[in-house]
C-alpha cells in the first residue's frame, strides 16, 4: 500500500482527494492535516466520508509527512513552495495541486501571483502533471505540479490543433465557464449562494492567472521556432457547483483537414479523454465526479473558424482526479486505478 | 456472473440501475430493453455510460429475458404486473421497481392506482423489498417489490418508534420533500426547468399514492392488536434533481426513552442506515448517489413531540440502489457489493 | 414626500428596501448609511439600482437621521436597540426590521438572543408590525417591530384557526423551509453556493429564535384564559435565494367547520393575503418579489388534522415589503402603495 | 387607453407580456387568446396574475382582435405570417414576437426555418424592432418584427464597433449562453429540470436560427460596400430560468480607439442600454425582469482582440419587454412607460 499524506484537506480539492483515495485499492491514507481542525474526525467534518474513513485531522508535522511515500498539497498557492524541499530531500514524492510549480518562468509566476517565489530552485525540477503531454516525465518525477482546472480543459481542447500546426496561434480564444467550487471554500460574500445562484457573469477578463499557464502549455506544444501563442481567455462563473466548459475558437490555416479524425486519433489511447461522435456537444453533467474530459470539434458553416468544446469536472480531472492519475503513473499502477466512477444521469 | 435484464431502461430508475450495475463485480448486463430506442447504443443515449457499457437497447422479448437470472422492471406501474408471471414460471427472479406489487391489499391498490390489477394472484407472493424489515424473506423471494422512495425514507424514520410502541399512531405526520427526478422522465410542462427551478410547493396533499404504502409498512411494524395507523403525509417538490428529506413528527407516549440510543441500537447492524450523532441534521447531499439513509432524532424543547429527519437519494436507496441491495441479498452476495459509492462534497 | 433613512443598507433586507423605495411615489430616500461603504455610490454597490438611485452611502450620523420622517433599521439584532431612543425623542418614527423589539417579554428575548437588551424600557412601546393583526396600533406607532420571516408565514397560516379556537393549541407543528437569503449577507462558509446548492436539510431543530415570536403571536390570538400554545417548529434550508414555505399542522377540535370559507372570510379584506381556491397548493415563485402571502388549507383524508400551506417572499412580506406596508399605514397612504409588483413566471 | 390583444398567451413570452401590460398605465388588455385554454381564467393558469388581471382566455377570433389597436403575436413561428395580413388591412397594428418577419430575405428565412413563408409580400413592410437602430421606422410601422433574444444581446454588443468600421467583420465571434426559458414552454424531455439543472453545454453549434438574423443586423450597420460579415455563433444552455450573456470577440483594425468612450457615447441617450464603468463585468441578475441591456467592453492584455460582454433578460429585453418598448414608440408614449422595474438583488 502506498502511504499518502494530504496537506490542506479542509478545502474542496482536499475533500475531493479524500473521496477518491478512500476507494483507491492501493492507497493507505496516513495523514490528513489541518491546522484549524486538528483533532476532529475527518468524517465529522465531511459527513460524506462517514463509514469510509476513520481518521482525525492532525496538525501539519514534518515527521508525520516524512513517513509517507507521497504527499499531496491541496493548499492555496504559497504553501507548498515553502515546505516541499525538505520532503523531497527525504525521498517523499510530492504532488502539488496548487499553482506553485506550474509555471517554469519564475519571474512570470511572481508577476501573476504578485509575490516572491519561495523555492525558485525547485521550479525546474517540477514536472507539469498533464499526463496527455508528459506521461513519461511524470512517471519519474519527484515533484509534480498538477495543472489548473481551466488549463486542463483548454489545453486538451487545443493540443491536437497546435501540435499539428493547423491554426493561427496569434489569435486563439478560449471562452470558459466554471462552477463555483473553483473559487474555493473561503467564506466570501462574492461566493454566497444568494450572490451567484441564478446569475451568470464573466470575471477576470483583464487577466486571469490561468492565462500564462495555458499559454505556456500551448507554446510547449508547437514547434520551437514559432511565435509565442496569443490567447484571449475569458472565464465565466456558472450557477453550478462543479464543472468546467471551455469553448475554444481558432482560425484554421487549412480547412481541408478532417478534424474529427484528427481528434479521435490524437486521443485514442488516452483513458481519460473521450472525443464525442461528430454532431454531439459535451455536457458537463456527463463528467461530473469523473476524471474524464469530453471533447467535440466542429467547423460551423464550413468557414475557417474551428470550435472545440471541452468539459471536465474542475475538482476531478481539473484537480484531485488528475492528481490521483499522476499518482498512478508515478507508482506504476494502472492509470485508471480508483478513477472509474460513472457520472450521474440525471 | 449473474445475468440481469432491465426492462424500461430509458427512465431515470433505469439509467440509475445501469450506473450501479456496470460497476457491480458479480453482474453481467445481458439485456436492456426499450421499445422506443431499440437498436440504439445505450451509451449514445446516456453518455455517462460511454466506456462502461457496450450494449444496444433491444425490443422487449420474452425469450431474451427468460435467459436472465433476474430481471429488473424499471417501468411505470401496470407493466410488470402484465409480464412477470411468465418469467417467474421460468424461474427467472424479478425485482420490480414499480408500484405494482407493493400493496398487499389488491382492492386498496386498485383504488389508489385507479385501474384493475393485472395479476392479483401474484401479489401475495411478492416480498416487500425493504431489507431493514424483510431481509430473510427477500433472500428467498421470486418476486421482490421494491419500496417507493417516500415510503423508504418515511418507514426508516418511524420504524424504531413504531416497532417499540412508543408513539401515538393515530396522529403521525410525515412532511417530505423530493427532488424533481422523482417525477420521472416524461416530457411534461409541469416538470420543465423553467417551471420548477427556483420554486417550492406542496403537492398531492389530498392524497399521494405513497400514503397507503407507508401506512401498510407501519401497520406491519406495530403489534397486531393495535389500531391501524393514521398518517398525514404531505410531499413537497424541491428544486433539486435528487434527494428526499422526510421530517416525521409523532407524539411520545413516554418521554423518558433515550431516543438516540434507541435509533442507534435499532440500526447498528444495518449497512445502509446511518444514525447521526445527537445534535446533527442530515443533509441530502451526503447521501446523493449512495444507497445510504441518514437519520437524526430530536425532541425539541423537551416536549412530547419527537422529530425524526431522514434523507435518502430517491433514485438510489429510494429505487435502484435498494433494488441492487435486494439483488445482493437474493443471490447471497455481500449486501454492500457494488454499493459503496461516496457522495460528493461539494 | 416622506423623508426616509435606512440604517444598514448593505445587507439583503437593506437592498430590498431600496428596491421598493426607489419606486415608491411618496418617498424620498434621504440617507442610506453604511460604516464600511461610506462614500461609495449605492448603485455601484448594488448595480440593479443603476439609473434608479443617485446617492452614496454615508457614515451613520444621528444628525442626518434626525432630519428624516422615518428611519428603517435593516441591521443585525442589537443595533436598533442601542440607537432608536434618541430618534424617537426627536419625533422620528422608527421601523425596525431586526428582532430587537419583536418580543414583549424582555427576559425571554434575552434568553433566546443570549445578550442583555439595550433598551428594555422601549420594548413596551413597540408595536408588532403584522398589519393583519395590529393595523390600528401600527398607524399610530412611534416604533414598529417588523415580524420575522418565518413568524409572518406561520402566523398568517394559523391565525384563522387559533382566533376561532378551532384547534388543539398544545400540539401545533410548523414545518417550514426558507431560501438562503434568510441567512443574511455575511461571508460564511455554511452559506456558500458550493455548500447549499443541490442540498436540503433541517436546521435549528433544537430551538430557533423565531419560535418564541411565533408562540407569542399565537398566544395573543387566542382567548386569555387558554393555556399557552405549544409549537414544534422545524425550519429547513432550501436551495433557492428567496421564498418561505410553511406547512402547518393542527388537530381540529371540530371537523365540521368549513375551512375554506373560514380562511376566505378571515382574509377577504386583506390586500396582501390571498387564499387560493380549494385544491390548489401555493408555489413560492408566485409571491417572489411581492408582498403577498398565499395560503391553502386542506384536511387530508377527511381526518382531524388540518394542513395549512403558506408562502411568502422572505425578503418582501417577510421583511422589507412588510416594512413598507407598515410605512404606508403609519403615514396614511394606501396600504398597497409601492407594493403592487407582479411575480415572474417563469 | 390602448386596446391590446395577445395571441398565444400561454407561452413564456405571453405570460411575460401579461406581467408587463397589467401594470402599464396606458394599456387595456382586451383579448388574450389560447385555443387550448379558452374559457379558463388567465389568473388561474398563471397565479402570479391573481389580483392583477380579471380576464379569461378566449378562442382566437378575428373579430375580437380586429377591435384592438394593436395585437401581439407570442406564438411559434409560422402562426403570425398566416394571420396578420387581415389585421393590418383593418388598421390594427401588429407586434410580432416570433421569427416570422425578422429576416428580409425570404429565401434565407425559408432555408433556416425549413418551410415556405406564409406571407412573403408582407416581409418588406415589416420593421425590425430594435429601437436602438430603427426607432423612427418603428414609430410609423404597421408591423414590427421583434428581434430574437440572442440577436438583441449580440447586436447591442457589436453595433458600436461595426457602425464605426473598427473591427475585422470577417472573423466575428459571439459566444452566448441563455437560460432555459428561451427554449419555450413545450413539454420536452430535453428541457426537464432533471436534464438541464446542474449542467452546461453548447447546442446548435452547426447552425442556430439566430445566426442569419444577427448577421443581417450587423450587415445593416456597416457601410454598403463592405463584405458581408462572417460570424461564428455558439449558444450554450445555462441552468437558470432567465438571462442571456453574450461574450463577443472581434479583432480591432486600430487599437488606439478609446473603446469605453465609444460605447458610452453610442448609448448615452438610450434608456435601456447601460454601459458599465471600465473594469466591471455585467451580471445577468442585474437585468432580470427588466428591459435593460448592460454592456462592458475590454481589451485584454492590450492586444488587438476586443471583448464585449452583454446581458439581457431573454424574456424582457429579449422578447416581451422590447415588444412593449416598441408599443410605446408606436403610440407616442414615453419609451420607458411600464418598463421601469428594478431587478432583484439578491
Amino acid at each position: 500500500m502506498i502511504k499518502v499524506g494530504i496537506v490542506g484537506a479542509t478545502g474542496y480539492t482536499g475533500v475531493e482527494l479524500l473521496r477518491l483515495l478512500v476507494a483507491h485499492p492501493n492507497v493507505e491514507i496516513a495523514a490528513v492535516t489541518s491546522r484549524s481542525e486538528a483533532g476532529k474526525l475527518v468524517s465529522d467534518y465531511f459527513p460524506n466520508l462517514r463509514g469510509h474513513l476513520d481518521l482525525a485531522f492532525t496538525d501539519p508535522s514534518f515527521d508525520q509527512l516524512a513517513h509517507c511515500d507521497v504527499v499531496f498539497y491541496a493548499t492555496p498557492h504559497g504553501v507548498a513552495q515553502s515546505q516541499v524541499a525538505e520532503l523531497i530531500n527525504r525521498d517523499v514524492r510530492v504532488i502539488d495541486l496548487s499553482a506553485d510549480f506550474r509555471i517554469r518562468d519564475v519571474e512570470l509566476w511572481e508577476k501573476w501571483y504578485n509575490q516572491p517565489h519561495g523555492s525558485p530552485e525547485l521550479v525546474g525540477h517540477a514536472v507539469y502533471g498533464l499526463p496527455e503531454r508528459n506521461r513519461d516525465a511524470i512517471a519519474n518525477a519527484k515533484l509534480v505540479a498538477c495543472p489548473g482546472c481551466y488549463p486542463t480543459a483548454s489545453q486538451l481542447a487545443l493540443l491536437p490543433l497546435i501540435e499539428n500546426g493547423l491554426v493561427d496561434t496569434q489569435n486563439l480564444i478560449v471562452n470558459a465557464a466554471s462552477g463555483v467550487s473553483g473559487a474555493g471554500r473561503q467564506g466570501k460574500v462574492a461566493n454566497l449562494f444568494a450572490e451567484v445562484a441564478d446569475s451568470f457573469k464573466a470575471y477576470g477578463v483583464a487577466g486571469h492567472r490561468h492565462l500564462p499557464e495555458i499559454e505556456q502549455g500551448l507554446n510547449d506544444a508547437q514547434s520551437d521556432n514559432d511565435d509565442a501563442v496569443k490567447l484571449t481567455f475569458v472565464p465565466h462563473l456558472l450557477p453550478m457547483i462543479r464543472g468546467i466548459h471551455a469553448t475554444a475558437y481558432a482560425t484554421l490555416k487549412d480547412t481541408s483537414v478532417d478534424l474529427q479524425a484528427l481528434f479521435e486519433s490524437r486521443y485514442e489511447n488516452e483513458p481519460f479523454v473521450d472525443v464525442l461522435p461528430a454532431g454531439s456537444c459535451p455536457e458537463t453533467r456527463t463528467v461530473k465526479s469523473t476524471n474524464i474530459c469530453r471533447l467535440s470539434v466542429v467547423r460551423p458553416q464550413d468557414r475557417d473558424t474551428v470550435v472545440v468544446m471541452s468539459v471536465i469536472d474542475n475538482l476531478t480531472k481539473g484537480a484531485s482526479g488528475q492528481a490521483v492519475q499522476n499518482l498512478n503513473i508515478m507508482f506504476g499502477l494502472p492509470e485508471t486505478q480508483g478513477l472509474e466512477q460513472v457520472a450521474l444521469i440525471p
